[in-house]
């Protein structure tokens, strides 16, 4: 059998991606076998990344956004040199290995995003795309292009019809992200069988009315020029995203092609051996790349670390003619906060006036701008109500909408939650330093929960600036009050809730929020004016609680966040006035409260004090710190603020009522149980 | 000011508008001042509703979509004379109202859907109209059209920028929901201002794309006989839903109209003022509606209460005709399910099989296939992994497609979890006793959050079959191994989660869930075998948890759900063999179990009695019912399920070493503390 060495590189990558799954004994060869010729395509002719940098600043992008193909990813990191070896092949799928069954950024050297749950990798890809425009309209300078890497993404039927891609496509046709070429895996399968069950929709033509360039490759099984050809164009339509529609065959090779059967099973031993001898190899032999295979991948990895190494003569170029922006980029680079960044967070005093925490926010993000400018900000259409944007900036468009340009650094989403919050991934995971925040409602962070969650495995720094935060909104009601939407913010690993009940607190919860280059922070902030407190400080947040208001001989502790902390204070009073001594304590952040030593936790919360918590919210996730609870139990309701807080009895006199009731119960049972033991 | 009749009646629309939301000194004057002329045209000339019994069943359905614009709903339910007063206008956004800031359907008579979260309402209205696109052929016969109702909805740009709405609209033009008409209320405004700011897609040819008919009405300010063309036109197009965009002016009358800040906030004295003048209304009068336009509409009325007249004839010949048909019929619209239907639910004993709960669910869904034919599901694309296909299942599609057709009770939703869940929300607040249930992996119900919390706010019977419900999943890894997903479930009002651990339970969670009319019910499966369990019982589920196995003389009790539950019962053995009585408790739903009253729980959970839970996810909520915790603490990993329990410690080893050091920890301080008291 004569193959072209491109056929023959294609194949190699089938029978190996049908090795890699059977191997593991599951996984899905479907789309790798029927992936592999774009993918070839790309990696060899188009992608350039250095493997024993993968983190060169200037490499192309990919994101694999149909992610249950992974071995595809994971044999082309492989065949160009990532540290990925066979040996990691072999472990496709098992504890430990650098191939788990989808892929995650942090486990693999090369790997741009997590991916997997479906919509999100091509979400990523266009704030990947986003990042590269704006770091290149920022430093970029004549004579310099930093920054010009494409971002390329494959994606399959699923994810195409995940709304999530629909919201952020749009946004990158609006954009007109023209570095962004999207290949798409139209191989008319999803795991229910023919996309004619559910999926019949123009794909192309809705591609069109985003505004993005659409070609199509009729023989994506086997046209390798056509493949070529294609991403050529797209590369030369500049101010506009393309995709390709590339028509596959589903696991091209085995038995069951075009069948969804082999889309997420193993290829049995007699297919693979037939897969094998179809493509002239050994149907003996497991594992096995050829040596001119690995020369062609190897000489597409020389060219990845020619071009870094351009690319830092470049730079050293750049770092004389432009030392500022030299040295700016640097300490990105170098994942750097800006010198003392945190000298910019506002202070204040009781003796300030009340304010909403989502007005404190704005004025922290506005001191910030010029501080920090990595921070790149945006809302989903709810910009003043969020209180996102300051003063002077200017928001993220192409320069030919006379709405602003791509050094903006002001992000208009749309009503598009789920994609902003994918989108700040993508942002994220650009590097240069980058951190995206973004506003909605509180209640709204979980439209786009499948993202959010996805920050917090992919440990990446986002801000989520929510606001109207609690029942405090009023009038919007019950479809906007979030109750439940903190207790899983709290339950979600890596991720840190604050609740900032005023000034001194907002400027603490940005610090720590900045400093916390590893996971992301969702920031819950009131609609209504909160009192600046005694006690409160930028400090006392890093430890995620503290004694805001202490009592001599303390009967009781209430324990509370944001717009609830005034209100312990109310009832501590109350308390006072019976002659019961009771102790403050705000609670900023539960998160970094357990992360604090128990003697300091002790000395906050003491073993041998009844504590009632208070906050506006369900206060389901409260039985951790306190004995008693005060909060919602219900959905909230339609009416002013004020009211609610009345109908739905949280209020001072009700925590002091609670508070008495919880005293007398443990004085005659005669002990207080100790709360939060680990055992 | 001569004005036609239509004119008069949507100028006393936009100037009451107005009075509203300045009454309420809070709200959205901007779209219903802009929406005044299509919804007249619709509700006057179209829309088939009785007021005097706002649940006839072939009445045509309306949906708000920007639910935000509900001043305009209110409005005319109170012109056609539904129980909304001109008081309950005036208690607009007020504590208790009939007339809350977004539409909620239990709190409103004429109300459908409970909308004001974007993109909900339209996706809502694809259910609907697959309600009666299915009711029509299950239940209609020659000259007997019983179901033939439209559905109506109006959107605004908001509502078509969330992914939720993409997905839905897909599939409407995938099913070819000829009864679906959508105005489209393109005023060209959001919250952020221009809509150029990040909206710039081409929406009509958007929804080509999608097979949607499409129009356009130039002047939507005042060109009533044009909206009536469309509407008419939209009508006659009977195998494609209608788009029909309207051209709006946001806030029509303002001093402000056509700019973003007419959306949201009351408009000023002087302009009010100034809008009556312009509009013929005396200006030192509020809350105006003259006589004629009560006569208008209680015309309408008047047609809509003898569409339902003749409807009762014809269904008092229909039942003489079919009597079968018009029993199964009358007894779902009286709210009752089939006598006896409890009989299908199949029952196990231990020497049963080892069966996966998702494997066990698709053996209840296959007996309750027949014996309750309002059962509707389906799956976003993941049939065979979610096992939500009775074998004999018609799928619900349109005839043309060969497929099935309408009567089909099998929704193929592709991979669009978000819009699944808002159509199920549809289909279950069209009435007729409509129960859907859907799957996806337990993982991506969160995809959907947005919906499933509005199934718990709306009271609707939607049951979530979520399979793959822990790392138990294994091979897939963290992106799919839901941690903190059932905290969230169990700290939502108005929603039951369940957990079953083996087949009677599984048959025990139906039984609960479907006699649960007004809350949904998510039910958590496993992907792995599961034993039957000595000690389960259908009946004791309903109460949420219970005593599976006891032991004379226990000093501790292992709580658990689902996959550990047999953990618990291994863990329990364990302990006898070192002489440590151990009781083990099956909590397949906490939320039925806090409902028992106290003496039960105490009989189940002994206040003196330390208590270990277990469970695959997140420990997170667990404080509430034990004194320790065995489950996850970060997020999970990729490999098989049997490796990935041993490396997160979810073992009856580590059950029992954690249960030995509860023992003996409160043994040395010389009390159990009592969890779970209420103060």
């Amino acid at each position: 059998m004569v193959q072209t060495i491109d056929q023959r590189a294609i194949n190699t990558v089938r029978v190996l991606a049908a090795d890699v799954v059977r191997g593991a004994n599951s996984g899905h060869p479907g789309a790798p076998m029927g992936c592999a010729p774009m993918a070839h395509v790309l990696f060899n002719k188009f992608i350039t990344v250095n493997p024993k940098n993968p983190k060169f600043v200037n490499r192309d992008r990919f994101v694999l956004s149909n992610g249950h193909g992974c071995a595809l990813l994971y044999i082309y990191l492989h065949l160009l040199g990532f540290d990925v070896s066979m040996d990691d092949l072999k472990q496709f799928r098992q504890v430990g290995s650098k191939t788990p069954g989808h892929p995650e950024a942090h486990d693999t050297p090369g790997v741009e995003v997590t991916t997997g749950p479906l919509g999100q990798g091509i979400s990523n890809a266009v704030g990947l795309a986003a990042a590269e425009a704006h770091l290149a309209a920022t430093y970029n300078r004549p004579g310099f292009e930093l920054f010009n890497n494409y971002t390329y993404t494959i994606v399959g039927d699923g994810c195409l019809q995940e709304g999530v891609a629909a919201e952020a496509v749009s946004l990158a046709g609006h954009w007109k992200l023209g570095k962004l070429i999207a290949l798409y895996d139209d191989n008319k399968i999803t795991i229910d069988g023919d996309t004619a069950v559910s999926f019949t929709e123009d794909v192309v033509e809705r591609f069109k009315s985003y505004g993005w360039h659409t070609l199509t490759v009729a023989d994506g099984d086997n046209d390798v020029d056509a493949l070529e050809k294609a991403i050529e164009e797209a590369k030369a339509v500049t101010d506009k995203p393309t995709i390709i529609k590339v028509k596959t065959t589903i696991g091209y090779g085995s038995l069951l092609q075009g069948e969804e059967k082999v889309h997420g099973a193993p290829l049995s031993a007699d297919d693979i051996k037939q897969v094998k001898e179809k493509f002239g190899f050994n149907p003996d032999e497991q594992y096995v790349v050829p040596k001119e295979v690995y020369e062609l991948y190897g000489a597409r990895a020389a060219h990845g670390a020619a071009a870094e190494a351009e690319w830092n003569a470049l730079f050293a170029k750049y770092s004389e003619a432009h030392p500022q922006e030299a040295a700016e980029l640097s300490r990105r680079l170098a994942g750097k906060l800006p010198e003392n960044w945190q000298a910019a967070l506002p202070r204040f005093t009781p003796a300030d006036p009340a304010v909403a925490t989502r007005k404190l926010s704005e004025g922290v993000l506005t001191a910030l701008a010029d501080a920090v400018p990595e921070l790149l900000g945006g809302s989903a259409d709810l910009t003043g109500s969020n209180l996102t944007r300051w003063k002077k900036a200017v928001d993220f468009q192409h320069p030919s909408t006379g709405l602003g340009d791509y050094s903006g650094r002001y992000f208009r989403y749309g009503v598009r939650e789920h994609a902003m919050f994918a989108i700040m991934n993508g942002l994220a995971s650009y590097g240069v330093g980058i951190i995206p925040y973004a506003g909605t409602f509180l209640n709204f962070l979980t439209y786009g929960w499948g993202a959010a969650r996805l920050s917090a495995l992919s440990q990446l720094r986002v801000l989520y600036v929510m606001t109207h935060d609690s029942i405090g909104l009023g009038e919007d009601g019950p479809t906007h009050q979030p109750i439940e939407t903190l207790t899983l913010t709290r339950a979600t690993p890596n991720m840190l809730t604050f609740r900032p009940a005023d000034g001194n607190e907002v400027s603490g919860t940005y610090l720590v929020a900045l400093e916390n280059a590893h996971r992301p922070s969702v920031i819950a902030l009131s609609r209504q004016g909160l009192p600046q407190l005694e006690g409160s400080s930028i400090e006392a947040v890093t430890k995620g609680a503290y004694v805001l208001q202490d009592a001599e001989n303390a009967k009781v502790v209430l324990v509370a966040t944001g717009s609830e902390v005034s209100l312990a204070v109310e009832a501590a009073k109350l308390l006072a006035a019976e002659n019961i001594p009771a102790r403050v304590v705000s609670m900023p952040c539960s998160e970094l409260f357990d992360e604090q030593p128990a003697e300091y936790r002790k000395s906050v919360l003491p073993a041998n004090l009844p504590a009632v918590s208070i906050e506006a919210l369900g206060a389901y996730s409260w039985q951790k710190y306190a004995h008693a609870q005060v909060g919602m139990t219900s959905f909230g309701a339609s009416g002013p603020a004020g009211q609610l807080y009345k109908k739905f009895g949280i209020t001072a006199e009700n925590t002091a009522a609670k508070a008495k009731a919880v005293i007398a119960h443990y004085q005659q049972v005669g002990y207080v149980p100790e709360l939060g033991i680990e055992f």
